[in-house]
């Protein structure tokens, strides 16, 4: 059974501004949930219908109808979790870096945060304007990639500026990535979903690269943010 | 002012049964719209807020207020239109095809609709299980481009066995997609999320195909099935 300032602080963790409140967000599915048991993550509370095969101290078991009460799915997995949300570890210039330009939906966000993990990414840097990496819908399409990947909100450009990497830019008219001959361990921007890199973070870009396109339409809108990351991070990586 | 019949016609196109019995869909926003009344996408209706600058002989200026009831988004953007379900046209079996074994989520069909407008590919083939291309979830998530690829539903295990093209499949298991030395044109399937490629479509399949994790933790997720045919389609058309 589920008293009500537990329901009141569940479903708070929707917003941001109570999930910076209390320190703590929400997590859905069992698959999930134990990757994120299995790695730093402090877990708060776990709430599920059936007992998980481990040593969760702090478990409540209880029903479909109030896990559906809880739940931010339209289809409930059988568990939710609060964790405790982790301060991001500094960031690490060795190696590939993302850096996310004001990306404003969730499920782009998410998708990003589970190709870096894929493609070895560890570092996330992401500016102030970038939806919240512990939003709910974030979480669920990372897919547990969450703890795999150290996500910073920065001043993008004044992170860029105090950086010595190579700093590389997606844009429509870029040079194509596959021309280049090389492609170095550095930074790349992705810009937002309607309008690209920002003017302020376009100026402190070294090399603007694009995904050609290969249908005859000019019509064609650009790709989907996410897409074309996994396309990038493809050709950084394959070579 | 809209009318009740008229409000009950486009909410029922939510429903795949109601698309289907009255051969109409629904598309929203100015962008899109446009895109479609520019192809050979036939208009019902067209409810807008303000008139567009074009021939819209079906036009029906609405308030906001109508907009919001009979939109399917939480946002709704200035115009929302009936267009008539096109009939698809046979399938051209020249240049690459894309193949769906039951895909499921609406977002990740979308998203393969745009990128394979983007990478030129014009046949898009998905299994009676496929999501319906004229969901309004995949409409808004192509962008448009549902004008500009023929999406075709069909029995996949009969089509792949009537094609003389190589098939290819996305598989966990398949050789890396970077160490291939020659990708011919042929059929790319794309598996279900949940499950990938079923067994019946497995045993049709010529060259299993794989994208290498870089990533050091095991435990990864699989690539969502969108990034996935992103990277596929690039590593096909680059070459």
């Amino acid at each position: 059974m589920l008293s009500k300032s537990q329901i009141k602080l569940i479903t708070s963790l929707k917003q941001k501004k109570y999930r910076q409140q209390h320190g703590f967000f929400v997590v859905e599915g069992i698959k999930t949930i134990n990757e994120l048991l299995n790695s730093n993550f402090v877990l708060h509370t776990l709430y599920t219908t059936d007992s998980f095969n481990i040593n969760a101290i702090n478990e409540v078991i209880i029903s479909n109808s109030d896990l559906k009460r809880i739940s931010f799915l339209t289809s409930p997995n059988k568990a939710l979790a609060i964790f405790k949300t982790p301060k991001a570890k500094n960031i690490d210039e060795s190696g590939l870096i993302v850096a996310l330009d004001s990306i404003s939906d969730p499920g782009n966000l998410g998708t990003i945060i589970r190709l870096c993990d894929w493609f070895g990414v560890k570092e996330l840097v992401c500016s102030k304007e970038t939806v919240d990496c512990y939003n709910p819908k974030v979480i669920q399409a990372t897919m547990g990639s969450i703890a795999r990947v150290n996500v910073n909100y920065v001043d993008l450009a004044q992170f860029l500026k105090a950086s010595n990497l190579p700093v590389y830019g997606a844009f429509m008219e870029g040079e194509s990535v596959y021309l280049k001959t090389t492609l170095e361990d550095g930074i790349i921007v992705m810009g937002n979903e309607a309008n690209g890199v920002s003017k302020e973070i376009e100026s402190l870009i070294s090399e603007k690269i694009s995904i050609p396109r290969f249908g005859d339409f000019q019509a064609t809108e650009s790709l989907n943010v996410a897409t074309a990351a996994a396309v990038l991070l493809s050709e950084f990586k394959r070579r």
